[in-house]
């Protein structure tokens, strides 16, 4: 591999179009390796730029195979597209299992489409700390879109795609539908929904409960947003050009109401507090090369001590 | 309401059984209330009892009906349960919507059961730190099981689900089979399984391909636990008596493999972790009453810094 690769460098050769830099940059970040300022640094003069658009949903109603669909419509329009795949059941973050390959395969050699798999099986929080990370990787390489595909369930999940610019939430007739979305709390982050799978039994069914179940969300004013409903059939690509419109639609409104700064300033605020909480999660594991952390779980697990006082601590240890 | 409640004297109450008692601690340490030391330290003498349960799978696969199959027929073993359900789509937590009162009804007026549902929405983490809290409210009031439910997808969620004593995975047949659970990675976490629904066509076959996905996780030795594969129709209470067994006979086995104690550890270490975390959390956000962060994150926005100075910036304000 050579000497340590020069961040700087590896930004330009980012931004022009190199996929095996965008996967060093990433790579660098996710793992919190020693050149992470340098890289962050880096990264920052070109950052801020990128549409991210969240997609969630249940297990099975059909997420990578939309966001498959919906980069090729991108491309079609001659954006330049990445992917965050942080949904655990996905193809795109499956590794080793089932149709991996094939999926990434459709966009294979193609050097305006970067997909990224996260790893979710971090330590706490995880998730939410390295996410934002990635995604500047991706919006500073110059992706004009970046799509954040997350399983529609799980606290970091659920936030993380609720922050996007704009967020799709995507159902399927007669599973994951209306009222499962509602209990899930998904129904209040979309912004654009679509019934997948819609060439299926009941699809017009689950778009018109969704469609009065968002009648029930209070309209903010004359200039709301109304999200719409779309139906998709993205293994075969149709309504997938009616999505992309509505991303745009989404996004341009948002610029003008305020929305996407809004967003953006909330996602740059929590990025902040979840890498100071992460550098002082490394902290606390460090103090006398974690045996402070040892020595206070087994007080705390004999009694002695209750987890509160042990916390304050190692904080003071580790300050 | 009176005056501030007395810690000590709810944490006596709890113990004999009172459901309001229970109700409060557990509010207390969910706000982090200014009492929250006080009852924590109070709590402590009486914790590190109760068999701490996961109960996790796909939604739809019948977890919160197997939840209260469970309950009852512990409580006719004359066991103590309590029950904390971090499932967003579970009736316990699932507030207003749907069948939640018809659920909590069943154990409605046994003083011997506890049920609470876990907010999910709060803050990045908010969930990998209450749980730990409310968990040590139940077992010092007495509980001698405690069933925590989550969804097995999202991080938080599978991450506290998989640091219980025995981690229950959830099947339903031809849905959330064994090749969703194996992309889920709830596979690797479950201690005992059971394919629930099991009334339903392709049941067998469900639990045939488990076995077959078991054999192929290593054995780590004579004495490893083979986790059994059980099948139940919870809503008529079929196969539940095995599965309580089950969760015995896998008690007993990590207590004398050293298997509790290692996850007893590891919880704690997590808990201590999660708790300095979410302190450093808080002082960030009290630094100059908000303004500190909302400064950095506007130098952010506007390229003047990356998120990582910003962080430390933020640190040192807070320190």
């Amino acid at each position: 591999m050579g000497g340590p690769p020069d961040p700087q460098e590896l930004v330009e050769q980012a931004r022009a179009g190199k996929q095996l830099a965008v996967a060093r940059l990433i790579s660098m970040v996710e793992n919190a390796g020693p050149q992470l300022r340098e890289v962050s640094a880096a990264l920052t003069p070109y950052t801020g730029r990128a549409h991210v658009v969240g997609l969630t949903g249940s297990p099975g109603v059909g997420k990578s195979t939309s966001t498959s669909a919906l980069v090729t419509e991108l491309r079609a329009r001659d954006r330049r597209v990445g992917v965050l795949a942080v949904d655990p059941s996905s193809p795109f973050s499956g590794g080793a299992l089932l149709g991996d390959r094939v999926r990434m395969g459709e966009h294979a050699g193609d050097d305006g489409v970067f997909i990224r798999s996260m790893a979710t099986r971090g330590h706490l929080g995880g998730l939410s700390w390295a996410t934002p990370q990635a995604l500047r990787v991706l919006d500073a390489a110059g992706c004009d879109v970046v799509v954040v595909e997350t399983v529609g369930v799980g606290q970091s999940e659920v936030e993380i795609v609720g922050l996007a610019d704009t967020t799709v939430v995507l159902l399927a007739p007669g599973m994951g539908d209306g009222i499962q979305a509602a209990k899930a709390g998904i129904l209040e982050i979309g912004d654009v929904f679509a019934v997948n799978k819609a060439d299926r039994d009941g699809a017009r069914r689950t778009v018109r409960e969704l469609r009065n179940m968002l009648h029930l969300r209070e309209a903010d004013g004359a200039d709301a947003w109304e999200p719409p409903v779309l139906s998709t059939v993205a293994s075969r690509a149709e309504g997938v050009d009616a999505l992309a419109d509505a991303l745009d639609a989404h996004l341009a409104w948002a610029e003008k109401s305020g929305e996407r700064d809004r967003r953006r300033r909330e996602r740059t605020r929590r990025e902040i507090e979840a890498i100071g909480m992460e550098q002082v999660r490394a902290r606390m594991e460090r103090v006398r090369g974690g045996a402070a952390l040892e020595a206070l779980t087994e007080r705390v697990l004999a009694g002695d001590l209750d987890p509160w006082a042990a916390a304050d601590e190692l904080l003071e240890q580790s300050g």
